[in-house]
């Protein structure tokens, strides 16, 4: 199953060179904001001349699953191996149902070597049992979600993500064809679970807003993915203010929130729960689902409230560090045999006194 | 089931002043320890005037199981609350099936008010669903974990904890007689399932450490229970070098793991895979269990290839932020909307366009 180099470049070669330049740089910014998440190790010393730090050191393998039997991923790709990457990572196993050009190319340019062209289930258990990954990352279909559930403890696994949402706080200041076009953007996906949220202070905006996705929705070409989306969890929130909006937003928690009001940036400050937020009116969803350089993969189902975007903390693992010296010991000892003594842990305080 | 503060403060007064002042003291370790896993939120400003960051906040509300029917665990307190009071985290919710002295009194070095007097799988039952917290850490007894997997998703979880492991690495240098008392310090747990294992080039130590081993369990008050957990996984491998002795720890992937050879440094430097590394004869795992300051909740079962020891991280949320302006769309609007046509997604192409 595994495609050789040769194949892989063939296969790169056929991208367009519109394409080929778009993903180049999308991968440039991938690197640069996921740079900025790297963490060092550290020591330090303390009153006694022990030593106490904490080591950091990349995953040594990791498995990517990038869907693919129909569309192709590129982003889905970019998304989840360039943290893994600049995390350190040095072997990243991509396994993908097919092999098209945008993804061969992103293979080339991000220096990956092992592809093989499997999907499902059975790809999940390939990287687990025969490939002998760490970890697994990456969206499947629902197969491979329920098998990457099976192995986790085995290996380590990204979260199961749930369809995909965004809400949009916007006050009557929004271009309700721009705030529509966005919403749709995320009912488009397939599922029909998708949410696509507005919140609004403005009654007038909500009116005008639901106006815009109807006539968007009659033209598009995706109509009927579209409307199953929208009827079961497209909804417009009117809130009687744009704090009382926020509320609404920290209960949804949602994977995605753009913020497009006159006091944007005083509103941002008040979220507590979101996966990634888009600030104005300019910051599209899509802008960060392929370009800006945040990860695309983010918490969903109201997660935010605990979880955060994949990133370079989840490709490294962190070892403590305690080196005692006999001062440090004898110091000390009296203190860690009492606590050892006050659980019952007999033998932990007689490991302390044996050294006194 | 709620305690009061009068009683709580009551109870607290029980302790005796030596066990006092040894959680004092270990609190601030630990305090010092993980102020240095505290991460800042960062923004900066791409070329083209966008703001591309990072948010980071604590999690809101934690609930924080503690085991306690038959004995009192203070230490379990110490290391679960402290990160997440570090990290920022407001609200603790505490529960335990018992309330004893020791506790009582770290609750109130830690100014935790909330303190509930129930345990088992209803404890966490409650955590989520009364108490309404996003995250619920610390050991509890088997059902207490098994509810943990089943609120999982719902709320946030740690990892379900395996039973203790320790891996001496000794040449023959070591005194055998003190890592006969670190291996048994790990056999004494009770579960049965503990790994006490030591790894040595020197078949002549090894030898002399099974003698102090089979010596010190005759001896001991808990001799059944270290029996019973060293015949199942207590081991002594003898190895052709100390490298060879590595890539056996790097195999076994220790929850802990002691150090104790002539060049100690040069073989930590070659471990890949352990929660915590215990460097040097003084360095023995109670030492790091109750009082250095690294914290004791480390990844068992070999997770350490991809787990991490509880942290700071583990109670904070990340969110990214994303601000373009017109420039910046302008500029990068007709590459993400190549990217979004690539993968099929029309309306996301769409949601660029409309704004070009």
């Amino acid at each position: 199953m595994k495609i050789s180099d040769a194949e892989i470049k063939k296969t790169a070669s056929k991208i367009s060179p519109k394409l080929k330049a778009a993903l180049k740089q999308a991968i440039e910014n991938v690197k640069v904001f996921h740079q900025k998440q790297v963490e060092k190790s550290w020591s330090f010393k303390g009153k006694n001349g022990e030593v106490l730090g904490q080591k950091i050191r990349p995953l040594k393998r990791v498995g990517l699953y990038v869907p693919g039997g129909a569309g192709a991923y590129p982003s889905t790709l970019i998304m989840n191996a360039v943290p893994a990457i600049v995390a350190g990572v040095k072997e990243l196993v991509v396994v993908s149902p097919g092999l098209h050009s945008a993804v061969a190319f992103v293979l080339r340019e991000l220096g990956i070597k092992e592809f093989y062209h499997i999907g499902g289930a059975q790809a999940v258990g390939f990287l687990t049992y025969v490939a002998g990954v760490d970890k697994i990352v990456g969206p499947g279909n629902v197969f491979a979600a329920f098998a990457k559930k099976e192995v986790f403890g085995t290996v380590d696994i990204d979260m199961i993500a749930g369809p995909s949402e965004i809400a949009v706080l916007a006050d009557s200041t929004a271009n309700p064809e721009w705030v529509a076009a966005d919403m749709l953007s995320q009912a488009e996906h397939g599922s029909g679970f998708e949410a696509s949220v507005c919140v609004t202070d403005s009654m007038l905006f909500a009116k005008k807003l639901a106006v815009c996705v109807d006539r968007q929705v009659k033209a598009s070409p995706k109509r009927e993915i579209l409307e199953k989306s929208l009827a079961a969890y497209g909804r417009i929130f009117v809130a009687k203010s744009m704090k009382a909006g926020v509320d609404i937003v920290n209960r949804l928690a949602p994977e995605h929130l753009e913020i497009v009001a006159k006091n944007q940036d005083e509103l941002e400050k008040l979220v507590e729960n979101a996966g990634a937020i888009f600030i104005g009116p300019y910051s599209s969803e899509p802008v960060g689902d392929y370009f800006a350089g945040p990860n695309h993969v983010l918490p969903t189902n109201g997660t935010a409230r605990f979880a955060s975007p994949l990133g370079v903390y989840d490709f490294i693992k962190r070892t403590s560090i305690i080196k005692y010296n006999r001062g440090a010991l004898l110091k000390n000892g009296e203190n860690i045999a009492e606590m050892a003594n006050s659980e019952g842990f007999y033998h932990h305080m007689r490991a302390i006194i044996i050294r006194m």
